[in-house]
């Protein structure tokens, strides 16, 4: 099968074995493949990763035979499933786990993977395969809300312009009147207000200090951090959400003096995502910049990095 | 009278006018004034303050009248009392907020202070002025427990060895039965140790690594965040304590990966450290390390910069 292998900081493309499908997993052929910020930051060394990047995917099952045909998309995290944290519910975390195309197990950057039929989510028919494959990024953004409570009245910024922050707007706006996006391009920007979204400029921030009860960190930067702190009021919550390779300067005092809290969230739940995208009550197809075949994978990427793209897709198969 | 005076870097111990008392506030005596890690921060820059540095005080009071000769020790934060943040019970919050010898209003390196009645808290007859002199650091302790959940089996490592380390160790195993203290200095361990309180060195945090549920960092350096970070499991809550002038350098996606949550803290509820005081539940006699008349406060100060002393204090009358 075609795929893109990532080895010492080289991503190239080349001809590899279909996966051996081991017992308990399923052999899904890839119809597309996202391409998320944290493949980007892969490509630039974080994780240490070797192997088949990629984790955000929609497929179609081929073995086992009896869920051949169906339409999936499927969780990163491939968890023991006997450990303490597995046993606690805490099984993305889980200590000995691997994670599709992110550490220790190949990802959807190829035209096949194998993954545990545990994992697998089936797509509804109402739901389109362009759809489907924001799954795992809007989960993302619907564990936001599981971790902190949002009421009607909560004064919530999302910071960021990018594809994580169009899916944290759209759930957010769910669950408070009083949203901001507060970004830096002016055509992405124009974008959230078309879906009547609230907007301001990220170079008002300091004009902004103290105004949200809530900030939700989606801008994939080092910067991100230290502008959420800014932008919450005293006992205020920042949920931190992007990862990146290289340390940030900061410092937390005022954290301590306004006694701020910042939550860590990374992955969230498959079934509010796809309820979502079924109930229609999430647009994905403005955030859909381009579909690239694979043989263009050097082109998607390079857009994918642009400051103006949103989710950039790899069409592997049909 | 007598005070510490700090301005362009620069303290001096200078005569000053006695302060005027205004409406609603009473005139105090200081007896002893706790010398603490913000200080000796703000002795370098942090908060840019100009005045009489210091708020860590017992004393009595001269007027009014009607309170005169009560023994007293204060809170910290002066508050408008009608902001929004003020009516929603944050008044230590309150933007408008002076805070003694931090921000905007003299502290108590003095032989007098004014401060508003409503800040004071009687010492009981049973609480000598040696341990009420740490109800300020006792009460940011306090706190801990008021903002994280912790059970009879929640593992809670405290990192750092110094005065605040001191009480939260102490408040903390209150509540827990998994308490480990992680420090540097041998003898300040073996301190910890003598209470019956479980001591590592902080060079096997590495070995500790994810094996706490909650953190709780005094280190009152920038090591502090970091360190706390990597101590504690997925789904673990850090309790950031240290407040410090220069920046730190961290890359916070631990935070997001491992879905930590970051609780900032600062100070706490008088009542209940004055309430575990007058309990004899804390000992602070083994953490006070010296005590210097006025006119040895350089030394005192030294003193309290050096890396093996706990609380100094600096006896301003008697």
């Amino acid at each position: 099968m075609q795929a893109l292998y990532f080895k010492d900081g080289q991503l190239l493309a080349k001809e590899m074995d279909k996966p051996q499908v081991r017992r308990g997993e399923a052999l899904v052929k890839i119809r597309y493949a996202g391409i998320c910020s944290t493949d980007l930051e892969i490509l630039k060394g974080y994780m240490d990763f070797t192997g088949i990047p990629g984790h955000e995917f929609v497929g179609t099952v081929e073995t086992p035979r009896s869920l051949a045909g169906r339409r999936v998309t499927g969780e990163i995290n491939i968890s023991c499933g006997s450990c303490e944290l597995c046993r606690r519910g805490l099984g993305k975390h889980c200590r000995k786990r691997t994670v599709l195309g992110i550490a220790g197990r190949d990802g959807v950057f190829a035209e096949y993977l194998t993954i545990p039929m545990t994992n697998l989510h089936a797509v509804p028919d109402s739901v389109s395969d362009e759809e489907a494959v924001f799954t795992e990024l809007l989960a993302a953004a619907c564990e936001i809300p599981e971790r902190v409570y949002i009421s009607q009245s909560s004064r919530v910024a999302v910071l960021g312009d990018g594809r994580l922050a169009a899916m944290a707007a759209q759930v957010l706006r769910l669950k408070t009147k009083a949203l901001t996006v507060i970004g830096i391009d002016q055509e992405k920007m124009r974008l959230f207000a078309g879906l009547g979204i609230d907007t301001a400029h990220s170079a008002a921030i300091s004009s902004m200090k103290g105004s949200f009860d809530v900030a939700v960190e989606c801008t994939g930067s080092r910067i991100g951090l230290p502008d959420a702190v800014e932008l919450v009021r005293p006992h205020g919550t920042v949920v931190l959400k992007s990862t990146f390779h290289a340390p940030l300067k900061w410092n937390p005092s005022r954290t301590v003096v306004d006694e701020i809290t910042i939550v860590g969230s990374r992955c969230g739940p498959f079934e509010t995502a796809m309820g979502l995208l079924e109930k229609k009550k999430i647009e994905t197809a403005p955030f859909l910049t381009a579909i690239y075949p694979f043989g263009k994978w050097e082109t998607a990427l390079r857009r994918a990095r642009r400051r103006n793209a949103f989710k950039v897709l790899l069409e592997m198969g049909t």
